[in-house]
C-alpha cells in the first residue's frame, strides 16, 4: 500500500485530561515496528473500562491518551517479522494478547499470556517503550495496546485476531471485549449442562452476554439478578426467564434463589464486581455440583469471605479473564458462532454515532442507556 | 444361613461414655429390616473420625455407642427388598451412602446422597428410628450407619459397596474411608495432568493417599507440607518428592511454594482442615490454571478469606467429600485399582492388633504413630 512504511496523518479522539470530553485531533501514526501491525479502524464501541480509566479516579493517570479497545478494522501494513497477518486482513484488536510461546499460551487452560497480558498503566509499545501516536512531535499515549478511538492505530501482532472477512465489522466489533467476556464465562468456564438453571448477577453488557451464553448452552432457567428492574424486560431477549431484585426481599439473595430452585442454582456467573454479589453468587449454587464463576473486577481492598464448608459440600468457585478465550486462537471461532446465527450480536447494539459524536457514547454510558454504542469512523 | 432372621449374639467394642476406653461386650444384633443388610465384619481400622466423635469434645454426645466405619466384611443376611446384595458377598461398609434415586445420585457430579449422606448425630437406623444393637434389651447406638467395631453389624443397603471377592479384606478394608477420600480428591477432583506439580497440605493418612493419587496420575513433583518433619521420610513412599515445613520459613508458605515452582503449583490438596492451611493451599496455585481442592473438615467457626483477584486470575477452588466417589458405584473400581497393582494399599497399613486389643489402636493414633492400624475381628 502507498502508506506502508510512512507516517499516516489521521483523526483521533484524544483525552487530554481525566474526565474531560474527548477532542478530535489530527495525529501522526508512525509505521509499525518489529512484530507490530498498523490497523485502519472502521468501527469501535465504548466499553465501561474505557470510561473507568478515562475518569482515572484512583487509577494511574496516563494522559494525553487515546482510549478505545472494542473495535473492528483492516490491516494497513505490518512490521518486520509479522507473518500471521497481511495488509487487507479483517481483524479484531484485543486488549490482551497471545504470544503463543509462554507457559500460559502453551497451557490449554489459561489465556493469561505472560508477555501480552492486559496492562492498563502502560501507554507505550512493549517493543521500544515508545508511543506510535504524536501531535507536533509530542507523544500521545496508547491504552491497553489498542487505542481504537483513532482512524489508524498500531498494535502488537499478538493482540490482533484475524477473522472471517465476510463478517460485518460493524457488528462483530463488539466481540473484541465485553460480549466475549460474558459469553465465554458461561460457555467456557461455567459450562452449564443442557436443561440446567443459571443465575446471572448484573445485567449490563457482560451479564447479558453471560445470559446469552447460558441460552446457547441450553440452560432451561436463566435467572437475572439486578438492583435495576428497568433492565429485566431487555434481559428477556438474552434468554433470561426470571428475575430477582435483591431490593424486593428481606432475605439474603442466596436464600431467595435456593427457595426458587430446590436448594440452589446449578451455575452462577457474577458480572458486577461487587464483593457482596460475589459472595452471593458463590453461596447460591447447589451443593454437590454447583459452579460459580467470577467475572466482575473487584475493588482493590475487597475481601472474599465464606464458610469453608460451602466448599467442602462440593461447590466450585472459579474466576475468569476475557471468558477464558485465547485472543488469536479463539476469537475467530466466536465470530463464526455469530456467522452460524447461534450467537445473536445485533441485540447488543442499541446505538450508533459518527466518530465526530464520540462524546455522545460517553453520555449514553453515564446515563446507563442502552448496551453498546457503535462509533462509525468513516461516516 | 442358619442365623438369618435371628438375633445374633456377638462381641462388640462398646463406648459407654466419651473418651473412656472401649469395652468388649456381648451384644445382641437384630436381623436386618427392609433395605438393610447384616454384615460379618472381618477387619476394621481406626480412623481419626472415630476418635473425634468418641472424644465428643463439642460434638453431640451419643452414648453408649459402637464406633468404627473403615472395614471389610461379608454379607450374613439381607432384609426385605434387598436385591443388590446376597449372603456371602464381600463388601466394604461406607459412612455415607448412595440411594441411586435422589438428585445427587442421579447427577454425575455429586456423591452427596440426600437420603444417606453422612449423619454423625444419628445413632439409629433410618428405616424405623431404632438401633439394631442391644445389651439386655437396652439399645446401644450406631455410628455413621456403620458401627464396624462389632463382629456383626446392620447397615442400610445403600451404604454397602460390593467388591471383588478375590480382594484381600485385611488390605482393602482401609479403602472404605480415609484412603479413598485422599485418593479421590486428587484423581477425581484436582485431576493433575501428567508431569504437573502438586502440593499436599498435611501428611496424615488422607494426605498420603492424596499424594498416592498424584503419583498414580503421573505428577512429576509432589510437594508435601507438614509441621511435623518426622513424616517426610515416610511420605517419600507415597510419591512425595520434596517437602516444606512452614516452621522453617519466615515467609508465607504460598510465597515459598511460588518461588519453588516458578509462580505456583498446578494443583494443591488440603488435608488438614486448618483454615490457614486452606487459604495457603488456594493461594499457592498458579494463576491461569491452578486448582486447589479442600478435603480437611474445618472448625465450625472458621472463615475462608482471600482477595477476589486470586480467583479472577483464573484459579479454581473446589471442595470434595469422600473424594467424590459414589460409594456403591465407584468403590469397587478403587478396589480394582489395587488389584491391578496401580494403587499400593499395603504401605498405609503400619500396625495390626486383635479385636481384644482395640484400645491399642486408639493409643497409636493419639501418639501419632503409624498410618493405619488394622483390627482383626477373628484372631
Amino acid at each position: 500500500m502507498a502508506t506502508a512504511g510512512k507516517v499516516i496523518k489521521c483523526k483521533a479522539a484524544v483525552a487530554w485530561e481525566a474526565g474531560k470530553p474527548l477532542s478530535i485531533e489530527e495525529v501522526e501514526v508512525a509505521p509499525p515496528q518489529a512484530m507490530e501491525v498498523r490497523l485502519k479502524i472502521l468501527y469501535t464501541a465504548l466499553c465501561h473500562t474505557d470510561v473507568y480509566f478515562w475518569e482515572a479516579k484512583g487509577q494511574t493517570p496516563v494522559f494525553p491518551r487515546i482510549f478505545g479497545h472494542e473495535a473492528g478494522g483492516i490491516v494497513e501494513s505490518v512490521g518486520e517479522g509479522v507473518t500471521d497477518l497481511a495488509p487487507g486482513d479483517h481483524v479484531l484488536p484485543v486488549f490482551t494478547g497471545e504470544c503463543k510461546e509462554c507457559a500460559h499460551c502453551k497451557s490449554a487452560e489459561s489465556n493469561m499470556c505472560d508477555l501480552l497480558r492486559i496492562n492498563t498503566d502502560r501507554g507505550v509499545m512493549i517493543g521500544d517503550g515508545k508511543s506510535r501516536f504524536s501531535i507536533n512531535g509530542k507523544p500521545i499515549y496508547h491504552f491497553v495496546g489498542t487505542s481504537t478511538f483513532s482512524e489508524y492505530t498500531v498494535m502488537h501482532v499478538g493482540c490482533v485476531a484475524k477473522i472471517n472477512p465476510a463478517a460485518p465489522l460493524d457488528k462483530v466489533c463488539v466481540l473484541s471485549c465485553g460480549i466475549s467476556t460474558g459469553l465465554g464465562a458461561t460457555i467456557n468456564v461455567a459450562k452449564p449442562p443442557k436443561g440446567s438453571t443459571v443465575a446471572i448477577f448484573g445485567l449490563g453488557a457482560v451479564g447479558l452476554a453471560a445470559a446469552e451464553g447460558a441460552r446457547i448452552a441450553g440452560a432451561s432457567r436463566i435467572i437475572g439478578i439486578d438492583l435495576n428492574a428497568n433492565r429485566f424486560e431487555e434481559a428477556r431477549k438474552f434468554g433470561c426467564t426470571e428475575f430477582v431484585n435483591p431490593k424486593d426481599h428481606d432475605k439474603p439473595v442466596q436464600q431467595v434463589l435456593a427457595e426458587m430452585t430446590n436448594g440452589g442454582v446449578d451455575r452462577s456467573v457474577e458480572c458486577t464486581g461487587n464483593i457482596n454479589a460475589m459472595i452471593q453468587a458463590f453461596e447460591c449454587v447447589h451443593d454437590g455440583w454447583g459452579v460459580a464463576v467470577l467475572v466482575g473486577v473487584p475493588h482493590k481492598d475487597a475481601e472474599f469471605k465464606t464458610h469453608p464448608m460451602n466448599f467442602l459440600n462440593e461447590r466450585t468457585l472459579k474466576g475468569t479473564f476475557f471468558g477464558n478465550y485465547k485472543p488469536r486462537t479463539d476469537l475467530p471461532n466466536v465470530v463464526e458462532l455469530y456467522m452460524k446465527k447461534e450467537l445473536e450480536v445485533e441485540k447488543f447494539i442499541t446505538h450508533s454515532v459518527p466518530f465526530s459524536e464520540i462524546n455522545t457514547a460517553f453520555d449514553l454510558m453515564h446515563k446507563g442507556e442502552g448496551i453498546r454504542c457503535i462509533i462509525r469512523m468513516e461516516n
